[in-house]
């Protein structure tokens, strides 16, 4: 196994960060990394914004529900999908507004550039922890994106998916179990039998437990079953479509 | 700089296969690296699949616009957003359809499936890279995606995003350059200059120009900004919205 198989190999989370910068010569080899990946039809959707002012990475942090990470590392990145730079093209272009509205607001841009910033952001991350670094994303920017964005400046049809903490890791973190194999990879076609889909959830759920009871001390023993349950049984962000069409894109 | 930063600076997406198949246990090092990734909320909504069968592979060819090397190559993946699997885990934990479909269906929902299937697929690519073999995504296989989950046997929420050719490379290819590092990373916040950005724009547009002039002999010299005004201004797949509520997304 090569050094680049263990490193992705190797990941977990860090949510604990030593008082250490990023040098500029890191976040240009991150940022380039994730120029790197590919992107559909070569649009390049995405935008990263850096994050180094202390007031703002506290507001963040607050808005993100309160994880002392996103305020405390060695640099936050933010990844944006961003569909205004092919409107600033269109322009240089000659075209109007109005002739790429229909295709800039689409759903299926829109799932693009989610994707191309997703893509840019894991070899961000590969890059960083081949690097030694620690990383963790933060889903939670998206608790108030009116507000983030805001902080942001960032125009219409530039929406930020997700934050990415990056620094160097003053804690350990154990790496989590991922689903079966056989759960989530299938041969020529899906699975069509749920009870069989079923019955390897339920293994994973006592690979899991183990998991975290080992790590509580036996006050824990959740099923992955039992948090996903929770968690969709609590609708969350659900100002989310509403709010994409407020910032340009009703993705029709 | 490391091997796993080159692997990752180095990417080239390869359109041309040696007719040499990927061993299984190349294509279980590829899955566990996709699985290594980060996963919102250890969601995990994601499956791959994957196709060897010969007449699925050229009708998945077809599908996705007559390219070769969706059909010649030594693996093809499929990458789907799948929340199909939370509706199992919510009735192990016996909540009923009903009371989970607000959060499944959402947007939000959505735009996690899609981010977690691209961070896994970027891993399986820079894993595969860093073996010596040359990937391809395929957009195209949503051109049709009606036929595709006909031909995948995907259950309702289960999306098939795109496609990943992986194999040994048959021809070298060019890398294309990226948009200016300005354009694409912001200090603090969002450059908020559209006069700015068209500047860097324009500057990249003459980079671009001598790529193809390079590669095409002189033949072609397209702007960047030319190839997006086009595809902009030429609306693609645009039953999107409909093909995903139909497939029990709503995306409300």
């Amino acid at each position: 196994m090569n050094e680049t198989i263990q490193t992705i190999l190797n990941h977990r989370s860090i949510r604990s960060f030593e008082d250490k910068k990023l040098t500029g010569e890191q976040i240009e080899v991150i940022v380039k990394s994730a120029q790197a990946a590919s992107t559909s039809s070569f649009i390049q959707a995405y935008t990263i914004i850096g994050i180094t002012d202390r007031e703002k990475k506290e507001k963040l942090a607050e808005l993100a529900g309160h994880q002392r990470y996103v305020a405390e590392n060695g640099h936050l990145f933010v990844f944006c999908s961003d569909l205004h730079r092919h409107k600033l093209a269109a322009e240089i272009e000659g075209l109007e507004t109005e002739d790429i509205l229909t295709s800039i607001e689409s759903t299926e841009m829109f799932m693009v550039s989610c994707i191309d910033a997703a893509l840019a952001a894991q070899n961000a991350v590969i890059a960083a922890e081949s690097m030694g670094l620690g990383i963790c994303y933060i889903g939670g920017i998206r608790n108030n994106l009116h507000e983030v964005t805001k902080l942001l400046k960032t125009p219409d049809r530039v929406i930020p998916l997700f934050g990415l903490c990056v620094g160097y890791p003053a804690k350990a973190a154990a790496q989590k179990q991922r689903l079966p194999f056989e759960n989530i990879y299938h041969q020529e076609a899906y699975v069509q039998d749920d009870e069989a889909l079923k019955e390897q959830l339920k293994q994973y759920n006592h690979d899991i437990a183990a998991y975290y009871k080992e790590r509580t001390g036996g006050k824990r023993a959740d099923r992955w079953t039992e948090q996903i349950a929770s968690k969709v049984s609590h609708p969350t962000r659900m100002y989310m479509k509403q709010f994409l069409q407020s910032k340009g894109l009703p993705l029709d």
